[in-house]
């Protein structure tokens, strides 16, 4: 196995053994590997998922109906078709987890899994657990529906990453003679397949594996998938009058709901389900990356601007209906019926992520936080045993975390991004370190040849001071690229104690330091973390006239348990004047903010729809905490938008 | 023919031509009978309605697709199935028309629909245009879905409306033959159907014809059908196994749709189809006054305070969705999306002047006329020529007054109940006149057999002074009941010049006045009319932090034509403070509020979601005009709840 070149002036994440975190991450982590991942394997196993992948047992009944169409007739779609891909969510979390902490009895379960995928096998190298036994015989027949190559793609990811955290590379070695076969089945030659999947995932995961063992034909493959999407004649036509079917008997109707409705390059709307295309896009970046292929990237670039500045919740959320499980109308963000899933959340963090392979440029990276901090990490309890699949703005005290859900693609979604945080805190090219994130840790890079240890020391995201100390082995001239997020009005640096004029060396919001590193030098930057209030574009009706606290990356709400019922009665100045920053003990020292603000009080409105009656307006304090955090404590209310005093 | 006796303590409404409008109203009528009227005759016709009626034509080809299911697949209904009721619709307004101005080219083309009518009549007396002419064979399978009793409820009143202004019977005597035939299918005797309407009317135009013909069968026949809606084993259960259908297989999903989910005495939530509901409604309380009977007003009473206090919006429009063009949950009231059809309006005006046939009541009588001077009203411009079928309470310009509709239900009922005004004003029982609403007008009622002059001179609604005359042949002890709006703050009574306490004689919200009267007395009755800041209930989420204007019985909105785009940057105080009346010439002298207000004012959002940069706040003048004209002039916005400062 060769290592890959380095693409020609990308940034690649690290390996997410590669940095150990510490401090606010570090306690996340810490829950993902002492308690989520075991609850993540119990419900699959519970599920009864390893019972359809366990090629040496019975083959089970089917457990869960098909989908229903709107007519109640059966659909072609069935959640256990992707149940492989659960379960590789799963195997990945645990890799991480087991990196961060040894555990025999885990990695014992995972090794008993991929024993179970080994021998599924077959000998042409295909492995998918459906349609060896569930459905026999029915083989790349339903790419549009049917998840094959999506559960195909989070094995590979799933076989690199327990391979990077436990150096066995029996999953990995599986994943290759599986690529390989899809690679054999698709492409442009005779008796190949010109399709790809109605669900995105491979082309990212192609992209893994070609970084992880350094062959390019794996790379190649995912840019043959990007390349093939949604061109004519259409091949989810094609493949449905071959088994018989009519095209037009699509349940989503349009092909934008899996961005196949135009050759990648031509889109410029982010359209259809949410998730899919995350994935699509981060597919695209990574193809980008490897092939410096600038006309993806400029696609990218159109596409990155129509979801941030038309279709995206102040939390980093995206999606906003459940119908379609994602985009609507331009502008259309409903707060209290946001579907906002958790995976579409991770999803355009992982986009975000992969946009920084281009380089460092604060247009992603600062989204990347806010989708982060916010709509993601809100679908994980802080104790890491309850989840959000949804993740509205407003709840009327009715929208709780589960305990697990019928189609369990989040939970192990959050779980492997909360447990791989380490790969998104940087990036590294030929000659430069990208600090993207803060956050305390330590990182152990190679830039080329010359490793350089990167020594974070920070309460951050609750203060935004951080010490960063450089450790190399010998002197060595390395770029470092440090983050000013966009949030921040005023960032100092100072190296060993002398000040730098960060403006004069900021770049696309980094400070881009290039000198010859001794080993030990301090970096001290200090973030101004302000409390701001910030206002919606008036084009977003359910946000008009009201105001979301944020402070730093973090978005706040108001809850019920802090507030009294009634929070639509709250209504605050749009300015952050008059708040105060109090530590709450109950979520883990987490930073709340405390607000004057007033509180409508009304007469009776007994039996009454309309009336001419005044409100009172009473003083209040309001107190306002992470959004990530609700729901965490009492149930009840919550709300991120809050009136605003006009 | 008999005339049916007056029922106890029951009040009647007087025949429409029985009351000749003038002023606010008489302008309204002159438009119906100028020009509405003729345009709804043309486009029946144009639609080829009189093609499928007239049994001398050859029978037409089917000229609306049947409707599809959610799957595509055809349903068991079409609009022609119902063109029989849109025609009556249309006869009953001519009839108003003619009444109002003798027109004989009208009257010709009326006389000649009813021929068709007379010859389509089969010899057992069955009169339906679609089954017999377009799928004969197939009457009374399908009670539930195909509107037959409801084509021949709207032709029993379309009947009564022109006998009563031409004299002329032919039409009343087809439907009196009809109605025999319908008695004699329906009933809980030997080969008779225990049926009823899935869309409820038949009900009250049963009451309607056995009170123009004194026929006790007719009431008693509405009776039965109100009486076995929702009974067990259920009618559209049987009937659907009879045809050898499904019952499970219904688009409605639930007969909540049609309100035959339980017996109408056990129903206490305000569901399913908004039309169909008040329809029932109606049909139940006119059954009610007829019968005395206080059980059915009772259930009534509740369905009232469900439907007034937790789903009608300020405009007195019902049904918030297009899904089921009826109700959802209680408050769920969006302005925008409001579907709030026109004919839903006139339903619920209809269904509370037979509300007050228990005798005069302001609970019942207010919303009649909230709902009649704007969510009804607005479905027809100002000259009579274009209609609403949705009536939202707020536009992004992009919502128009229509020519015609594919379903054109609205544009007849809207131009009947206009022209049909004056039997809303009054009402009359045996010993007493109930005024409940003003205008410029004069009554020739009998009470009893003494003929009593109602001669109102007022502006109203532009004004709250009325002067009424009244006129006897002799002196007569006639009670009579003086409307006192609940809008109203301050009620001002006398009788020739002579000061009357109003407050003692108030009695649920009437002046009842009892007196010997000589003829020639002048009362002279001023009502308040104060510019109101109305308040939506919190629980109304779409109103929430918001303020609608209003004055006397007008709802007012603002427009972009007076206010500039962008009307929701305007924020009024809650008081109707700092507001003047104006008088505007292009809207036929109506009144408008001008209100000083405030206008938000953003820096450039160009390209941006989110931002902390604060509005300016700039003074302006608000135009509020009454909501029934809007869409009368330049195209535009238009929002009746504006947001309030807080």
């Amino acid at each position: 196995m060769k290592t890959a070149d380095a693409p020609k002036n990308g940034f690649r994440p690290p390996a997410v053994p590669d940095v150990e975190v510490r401090g606010f991450w570090g306690d996340r982590v810490d829950a993902v590997a002492e308690k989520t991942v075991m609850i993540l394997y119990e419900r699959c196993v519970a599920a009864g998922m390893l019972d359809q992948i366990d090629p040496d047992r019975p083959v089970p009944e089917l457990r869960m109906p098909f989908h229903q169409r709107a007519d109640g007739s059966p659909d072609t779609v069935n959640v256990q078709m992707f149940w492989d891909s659960d379960i590789a969510k799963v195997i990945e979390t645990a890799a991480y987890a087991l990196y961060r902490k040894p555990n025999p009895d885990l990695e014992a379960k995972i090794d008993a899994i991929i024993d179970m995928f080994h021998k599924l096998q077959q000998p042409d190298g295909y492995v998918n657990s459906w349609f060896i036994r569930m459905q026999p015989g029915k083989r790349w027949i339903n790419l549009r529906d049917c998840h094959e190559l999506y559960c195909a793609g989070h094995l590979m990811e799933a076989a690199v990453a327990y391979f990077h955290a436990t150096g066995k590379r029996k999953l990995l070695d599986v994943m290759c003679r599986y690529a390989d076969h899809i690679g054999a089945q698709f492409g442009p030659g005779p008796g190949q397949k010109p399709g790809y999947c109605g669900h995105e995932e491979i082309e990212l995961a192609l992209v893994k594996l070609g970084r992880a063992t350094g062959e390019q034909r794996y790379l190649d493959l995912a840019r043959y998938f990007v390349e093939q999407r949604g061109q004519q004649p259409h091949y989810f036509d094609v493949e449905a009058e071959e088994r018989g079917a009519d095209p037009k008997q699509f349940r989503h109707r349009t092909y934008e709901y899996n961005q196949s409705h135009l050759p990648v390059r031509e889109q410029t709307k982010v359209i259809g389900h949410a998730v899919r295309a995350m994935y699509l896009y981060s597919g695209m970046a990574d193809v980008a990356t490897e092939f410096g292929d600038n006309s993806l990237t400029d696609a990218l670039k159109i596409l990155w601007s129509d979801l941030t500045t038309r279709q995206m919740y102040v939390t980093g959320g995206i999606g906003p209906a459940a119908s379609n499980e994602g985009f609507t109308d331009y502008y259309d963000l409903p707060n209290k019926s946001a579907y906002a899933e958790t995976c579409a959340a991770v999803g355009l963090m992982m986009w975000a992520s992969r946009m920084l392979g281009r380089g460092p440029d604060r247009r992603y990276a600062d989204i990347m936080e806010q989708a982060l901090y916010n709509g993601a990490l809100s679908g994980l309890s802080a104790d890491g045993a309850r989840f959000f699949y949804d993740n509205p703005l407003e709840s009327a005290g009715d929208h709780h975390r589960w305990n697990w859900h019928r189609c369990p693609c989040c939970p192990p979604n959050i779980g492997r991004t909360v447990a791989a945080i380490g790969s998104y805190m940087y990036a590294v090219s030929a000659d430069e370190i990208a600090i993207h994130l803060y956050g305390e840790s330590t990182a152990k890079l190679k830039v080329g040849a010359t490793p350089v240890t990167i020594d974070q020391s920070t309460t951050y995201p609750w203060d935004g001071r951080v010490s960063i100390t450089i450790g190399v082995d010998a002197p060595a001239a390395i770029k470092l690229a440090l983050r000013v997020p966009g949030w921040c009005r005023k960032a100092t640096l100072s190296i060993d104690g002398e000040p730098i004029d960060a403006a004069k060396i900021e770049d696309k919001g980094y400070l881009r330091i290039d000198r010859l590193w001794q080993g030990g030098e301090q970096i001290q930057l200090d973030l101004q973390m302000d409390i701001r209030a910030v206002h919606a574009n008036p084009a977003v009706k359910a946000d008009l006239g009201r105001v979301a606290l944020a402070r730093g990356p973090l978005i706040y709400c108001v809850e019920e348990v802090d507030n009294a019922p009634g929070l639509d009665g709250l209504i605050v100045a749009d300015a952050a004047e008059n708040a105060g920053i109090v530590s709450i003990g109950e979520l883990g020292g987490a930073v709340a903010v405390d607000v004057e603000a007033r509180r409508e009080r009304w007469p009776d409105w007994d039996g009454k729809l309309y009336d001419t009656a005044k409100p009172e307006l009473e003083a209040t304090t309001a107190r306002f905490v992470p959004y990530h955090l609700w729901d965490n404590r009492a149930l009840g209310e919550m709300l991120v938008w809050v009136r605003a005093q006009r």
